[in-house]
């Protein structure tokens, strides 16, 4: 594979999550395109395959990681799916991005876990997505840099407007804690020892026989603490936040801010110290809504007229403040090709 | 051009924002590809050209321009040169982003206006990126609803560590506040019919003779002010700010928070109702992240150890949550591939 | 007057604010007494008298001014019976609290200023009430210290939700707008020199030809601007707001937060260190709550049974902390006396 | 007691608490004045006596309570001497506010509770002073309106900068928990039924064998749980923190905003409508500096020369608004008395 050839992605499992992995490895990721797409229902697959040129549509794993432009595997399916399709990339060695959980059980993890040794190496991503999380990533850069000192506690909020009606009491841990569990041995760099789950009166809006809201507290090999309210009916929202609480001071991110810390007498954040910070995202999304346009012969943004305005104002501006006084700015009628 | 043929740009500028955006079209955009870049300095073209395959490099725009891999042109050349450049785009008939300024002054923007007309449809896109920004765009969508009824008022701070030392009194209007010139009439949709600047003393910090801060208010022909604070010097940090204040209540970016609002004798912002919402820049990260360094050959981010041990904490949860009381956490020993 | 006989107050003008003051001095103010309540309407002045024990009610100033009982004198009347009183106080040599304005017109104060200056001492303290704002005074607590270089710029936002009926376009000034000209003053320690009024179109929410909302800018002999939004029906609440640009950072107050600076890449407040900090206030009401219930025979508050039931949780969490695990909680039955 | 006599207090205790409480009294407080203070070191108790007129001092409760000018009795003594004095108090059936803890332990709070109820009725007020941190009160009032349903959860955090050298593993529960315990109660009104007590790894501030951090669970009658993180040696300041998590939303107090709530997919906070709640303390504040420097026989606060360049401004900026235009403010010079 030379650099300039993009990878592809075969796509196993073309639900909600899977459709939308190909939408993204389609429209939104640099480097990659969705070469296959797998689902038990053929008629899907074909449906989402069409969306995407080159694409093919299969109802086998094993026959979408055959293909001679499959360079990778995303698995999207079900989790109690996931282990056979493990195996299957094993087989033919590809790399795997594996939407979480690995598998549903722990014995079935400890399979895959010894398979992937077998094989000698790693090929397998596991999408706890929150280490990407702009947010989280900086609460983990700040912890690493060791300012705050040691980690004592972590007090995590997971919180969403309202559960499916298949949930139940113990999918509120495996589905949603699931990921506190990930980012507090992410955060804190421990392993979890120990699990206790308390249980509050359930909420008047919280289905029959739903256990909901729950307390969940871990405690770590690192003599932390990670306690986790898990409230799937809060009804207004959804909501995820992390508190750190260190040696030196703490560091709460989810709030409707960025990262805040609690340090030294001050309560507060940082500020960009450049506009290549502060605007990066802005620059990404203007080049690539710039590209999307054109690809779709359009012409979108800012105009030759707004080009043109915000000259007339500026150099209005200069004589204003070289000047004194108030300037008034003289356009040229607007003309009809940017009406 | 069919759907699946990635966009080919010619850069044209290679210094340093001529140089990020073929860092951005080359490794964060999608549908993309950098086919050509120039630059007077015909080594620097090289040496950038060297980093992406199949991309040449040129001395002159007009070359690139009629390569035939090159769809599309992103001028980021200085100021001076832009004129020349975008009236070759337009013999080529080829799609422009432009960097702003569109042209250093109002003359020259006013030839390039005229000669769009002259083509017959538009071509340029300006780049004034704060557009995409998704904090101003989530102004400018809040303003669309009319929630807040009409605007009248927009308070604008832009403020800078410090000033480039090349930087003169009048390059923070026409370098500077031309960022919130195009704001105020993109955000406000009127166009600014006067302006005013108003010069406080000079900060000690400020280099001599430059007059720093500096303090613009621009009347608009739909009856609103729209006020600035520029200070080049301010010392702490890159900050750029904006409130509109509407009829029925105001809204404000960038003070570390998101979009907050006051309205209905309530302050505050809008919390997310959907995974999707809060965590799709992590997901899009997620996935470039595994793309990217799988084409390094390499396998980065959660493992399967990171799976397993998740497997295993959430089976102990579920029977904390059933059983009542703390359930200890058993793991195998930790393999060597995972070390 | 000995250190423990209270102040005896005269409250000119019975109005609200006046009848507010007479409140106010009665129940909130430690070491003061109202002697003596004025207004023209000798039945309002009586019932207002009527709620104080001692107090006498007057139509007179100069009468009120005269009682054995009376030590100082707080003027509420409306703004062109000031002069009069003022002049009358000096008099009787008293001193006084006059609600601002000091007088309506800048003629008036001036022969104020000079009768002060005849009778050779201070005796007026002027209604500026911001100045003891607990935001506004860690604001200028602040600008004191030094910290951020020399003030620049001052931007104010002043907002009511509506106007009364009676208001003009100047009251909008001389009202309004009047407390930012003394904030100015005050926070930046310069004289105003000079001042621009800019004029938006009113808001849909102005009554008939009310010119809302305004953005006065002052100038200063200290070289710094001052800028002030002020819109009387904002309509969604009551807010105001300040924010002093230095040389080496800024400082915010008004927005749901305390004292809100960017300072050296951060923004942010600070944390108390001490609880005599964060709960003074919290002490200062309860003993007060205390002293009034107590005066009307009657106990409020936290009970004895309170206090038993914390004795009684704390021991068991004590017995938790030492052994491990939970320890339930018993209390003896409730009490009818605390039901 | 006639409604014009202030309310004679007899301070039990003159260490820390018990000076600042005789100072509050003396100097803060409306209604009432310090009548005798008592202390077992009788020196120490005539030095803070001598501070207040007509004060008298001494080393038995009993005897304060017996003088004709105490109508009631603040006890500020350590925690076991509270159980002798407060049967004293009852014995003079005099009303005392006694300062937390009622007594240090459970039996001896029984046996208070028995006795107070035996005098048949009411006389006690627990020193439980958050109820009157505005915060927390703001807090139960909107738990009371129910807008926000059953509360089902309280988070809490409480810390510190530093723990006193005296400060054992149970007293972080004792004394500092403690108020943790009564909010809990008073907010939920809920009684607690269980306590756990988790202890993570000290932290390196810790002193030597002092548990610190600890993380609390209580358990309500009420069905909810309210954990409390303890940290009395954090580093970085005095912070305390409640999130209340209800059915239809939560509501958070502490961390340098006032109230904030998340409702219906907004967080944020309450904006005032009027004047007089934004500016309540101001204008207390205002009339008690005042009151103080006129009993000093000092005049402080705005001067008539701030009242006069007010007039002077304001008269220029009405011109300014009607002329449109700049217009220039005309000072007399600044006499010598307002230097």
């Amino acid at each position: 594979m030379t650099e300039r050839a993009p990878l592809g992605v075969a796509v196993i499992g073309t639900g909600r999550m899977g459709a939308d992995h190909v939408r993204r490895v389609h429209e939104v990721t640099s480097g990659a395109r969705v070469a296959a797409v797998v689902d038990i229902d053929a008629e899907r697959a074909k449906a989402v395959a069409a969306r995407v040129d080159g694409c093919t549509a299969h109802t086998d794993p094993a026959a979408a990681m055959a293909a001679a432009d499959v360079d990778a595997v995303l698995i999207a399916s079900p989790g109690p799916a996931h282990e056979a399709t493990l195996l299957a990339a094993f087989e033919h060695d590809l790399p795997v991005l594996c939407e979480k959980p690995l598998t549903p059980d722990a014995a079935s993890a400890l399979r895959v876990l010894e398979a992937e040794q077998r094989l000698g190496h790693r090929r397998v991503q596991v999408g706890f997505m929150r280490r990407y999380d702009p947010e989280y990533a900086k609460l983990k850069a700040l912890l690493t840099t060791g300012q705050l000192g040691r980690p004592l506690m972590l007090h995590n909020r997971h919180r969403n407007v309202a559960s499916p009606p298949f949930f139940t009491s113990s999918m509120l841990i495996s589905d949603s804690v699931a990921h506190e569990a990930d980012a507090t041995r992410w955060l804190l760099g421990h392993e979890i020892t120990a699990v206790t789950v308390l249980r509050p009166t359930p909420s008047v809006s919280a289905p029959d026989a739903l256990q909901d809201p729950q307390f969940v507290v871990f405690e770590t090999d690192g003599g932390a603490l990670s306690d986790v309210e898990i409230f799937v009916n809060c009804g207004f929202g959804y909501q995820v936040q992390a508190e750190v609480v260190c040696e030196r001071g703490t560091a709460r991110i989810g709030d409707g801010h960025a990262l805040v810390t609690n340090m030294a007498g001050r309560w507060g954040g940082t500020i960009a110290q450049d506009w290549t910070e502060r605007f990066e995202a802005a620059y990404d999304q203007e080049i690539q809504a710039w590209v999307d346009a054109t690809r779709r012969g359009e012409v979108t943004g800012p105009s030759t007229w707004d080009g043109y305005a915000a000259a007339v104002v500026c150099e209005a501006g200069v004589r204003a403040l070289e000047n004194g006084g108030r300037v008034e700015v003289g356009l040229v009628e607007r003309p009809a090709l940017y009406a």
